[in-house]
């Protein structure tokens, strides 16, 4: 059903219909009024109470909203004040569509596997779940259907085919703001970023900030590319934007749903910060989107990107949501970045299939990608769980970093026992690979003592034993 | 059958089959003979006449192998002088397979189909006879039996299936000397050249010599990448090599099979130039192999790769033999520079999906991209022959330049007629698009008049119209 909503004294109009629409479409309604500044900052909401008697909503689908787009920065929620819209930085172009945010981040890695008794290290889905059926049948219609001239070189950016369908998806998925023509395929995050690299060489950036602890391969590739990297410490409400204002850096390259490797969230206070750090300095923000797929606790935070897609370069790929060997990526990329690549990428061939961008975009619009996700979520919820049940009945003094997310935690050591050094040793020595986390600094003295753990990382048969070995490896020295 | 050769005074082991093998395992033999010093430089062969009776040839047999192996450079043929052993740049390790070369070059471009009533332009193959079926038989296959590991981020230069599978494929069909630890999977020709560079860099080369005429895009790209580049007239023997070797060029990009786009064929004296210019200052041979697998005449000559693999870089791709859509590509390196690239690009993840990977192998192990060619070649020939039909009966005064290979040729236009911006308007005003090949000139002064003729661009059902079309738009300009 349609029904003009005049809760808000506003003329908001919503495609309603029955079951968790109901609140996705009004938190959509919400994050569009907020953008588009319908809703202008300061404004105060309605209780959650008013709001959902004047919707006919059940209360906990308003107040479970307010929380969702507190979280994404949107509105803002003190103690004795109420919920009120966040100061965004100026309207924002609508996009193409805009449909219910869904979840949030995911990431590139490059381990590979060897053979060891366990693999428990991060950077890999179930390889074993990736789709292999959908994937022929995917391939079997695209084979059926596309046109003969989709065959020849095609445009730089990638089938316009996959490109409408990324817009839709992410708008819908993750809160992204975009257009077909802002969006760009790549062969993979690493080639991703290389075009990220020449955007920030075309604005004259030097120096590219990233969060610490950081995937060591990106801080390789940024130098390669000729930046200075400054590393930026992480706590528990992700980056210190505070640390990043003191350094002279162009850019900003981020995990916000889901830091890499730590695991946690970019808090409401701080994507604001951020956000006002890209708009008073004119710094860009780079989004590595690298899980956002995979939240277990709660509805995903939708993307960094939606608050200010004039200043935030989105990039995303199907390395964690299906499989890496695919070498599918992308970027959503301010207009400005879209027609500067455009131009000096003039006449460039693309770098991905023909064939495999269809197949993707066939995936998407089946509902076959959402399926397997949804799949995908539970059978990693259930490993997360399984961790935590398994250090709190056995190593009580061990806790996990970050929240219920994504396809890697890690385990934080007790700074008085054993060093990360010799954990790791007796770990690998019973036969299961395991990461330290000290390896993810730039200076190891600022680590925790910790195991990053990539729970995705094993079969589904191979996960309970990989769990028991680690387990059994660990409990003598914690004893 | 296996049978020691006797018959050269040397101990050459060869496996004959029955049929057109003989010949190929004749030349192969002989190849690697002079290739491994066995067949010292200067050394005079026995008459094909004597030859043949002493292996229980036919004499047609013997003579045809020395013929292909004079054109590939292996060996001199003066009259008064018999044939002879040429000098190449010292003994090559064998390859890891040796066995027939069959087959000569292909090459990128980046026209794009657009709706017009006919495209001639050159750059693409008949598109609408891409396997369809074959490629989703390899994929079901491929899905079937790859292993879960398989699916990850895998090694940089590409799945070793693959790797195994193109080097014997480029031995076999090439005459190309490589192995799987230097062949280098990329995504199309473009990535392939950004590669190269990676390599020149660090060999400190500064200046490229490209053929003139050449691709645009390629010199675009080059001088992106920092290089100087020299344009090196072509004639009738291919590269001028004399004047390349009045330059200060490091390094060669040279199409030696089928000039892109005279279509012109380096000859045997100016293959042994090129490398002996190679092997006197250092300089590298970039070769570009990209139609190698179209030649209707007569057997292709082998790459010139295999004269000296340790100076020569050579460079194919599907773009011409199945579709550019693709995004499919290889290099076979000199091992040092297979090193560079891997020391370089350590750690760095490959730039094409594992699954196109192993349907290219299937598709080559199980015979499949053999008969697609076979049928491809047939297709493109009688296009060829038409044009020629065409132009001797209607348009005697034009003639195409090049040798009956490949998918474009270009038509000579008289230089007392109108200008070829004249010509070319009035064919596109007949819808017909057809592109003027001064514009593959640096110095359009040094171009001759014609029309670089894409053969291969139309589906079959619309080559006969668009051939007839553009005679048409040809006849009142020269009557």
């Amino acid at each position: 059903m349609r029904k003009p909503w005049a809760g808000l004294g506003l003329d908001l109009h919503l495609e309603l219909s029955a079951g968790p629409g109901v609140r996705a479409g009004l938190e959509d309604a919400l994050r569009e009024a907020v953008r588009s500044g319908r809703l202008p900052p300061g404004t105060r909401l309605p209780s959650s109470r008013a709001l959902a008697a004047d919707l006919g909503l059940a209360r906990g689908t308003v107040s479970q909203t307010y929380e969702q787009l507190v979280a994404e920065g949107y509105l803002t929620s003190r103690p004795g004040s109420g919920t009120c819209v966040a100061v965004l930085p100026g309207p924002v172009p609508e996009p193409a569509r805009a449909e219910p945010v869904t979840r949030p981040p995911r990431r590139a890695g490059s381990e590979s596997l060897e053979t060891i008794g366990f693999d428990l290290r991060p950077g890999l889905p179930d390889l074993s779940s990736f789709p292999r059926a959908g994937w022929l049948a995917a391939t079997r219609r695209v084979l059926g259907s596309a046109p003969n001239a989709a065959f020849g070189y095609g445009p730089w950016q990638g089938h316009l085919e996959l490109r409408e369908t990324l817009a839709e998806y992410l708008g819908r998925a993750r809160g992204v703001v975009t257009t077909p023509e802002r969006v760009v395929v790549c062969a993979g995050f690493g080639q991703a970023l290389a075009q990220v690299g020449m955007v920030l060489h075309h604005e004259d950036a030097r120096v590219v900030g990233v969060e610490e602890p950081f995937l060591p391969e990106y801080v390789r590739d940024l130098r390669r590319a000729g930046f200075g990297v400054r590393p930026i410490p992480v706590d528990d409400e992700g980056l210190r934007v505070a640390e990043l204002a003191a350094t002279p850096a162009d850019a900003m390259l981020v995990t916000p749903a889901h830091q890499y490797p730590l695991g946690v969230t970019l808090s409401p206070r701080r994507r604001a910060d951020l956000v006002a750090w890209a708009d008073r300095t004119g710094g860009l923000i780079i989004e590595d989107d690298y899980d956002g797929e995979f939240r277990y606790d709660r509805q995903p935070v939708g993307a960094l990107q939606g608050l200010h897609p004039d200043r935030i370069i989105y990039g995303g790929t199907t390395s964690k949501s299906l499989a890496p060997g695919l070498r599918l990526a992308w970027l959503a990329l301010p207009a400005r970045h879209a027609d500067a690549l455009r131009a000096l990428g003039a006449d460039a061939d693309p770098a991905v299939s023909v064939i495999d961008q269809l197949v993707l975009a066939d995936l998407i619009r089946s509902g076959e990608l959402d399926r397997h996700l949804r799949r995908a979520r539970l059978r990693y919820r259930r490993r997360r769980d399984r961790v935590a049940t398994a250090l709190a009945a056995d190593l009580p003094d061990l806790r996990l970093s970050g929240i219920a997310a994504g396809l890697q935690t890690v385990i934080l050591l007790p700074e008085d026992g054993p060093s990360e050094a010799e954990v790791v040793a007796s770990v690998n020595g019973r036969g299961v690979a395991i990461d330290g986390v000290s390896g993810y600094y730039a200076s190891p003295g600022r680590s925790p003592r910790g195991l990053v753990l990539g729970y995705a990382t094993p079969a589904e048969h191979g996960f309970e034993p990989a769990l028991r070995a680690l387990v059994t490896a660990l409990i003598p020295l914690y004893r």
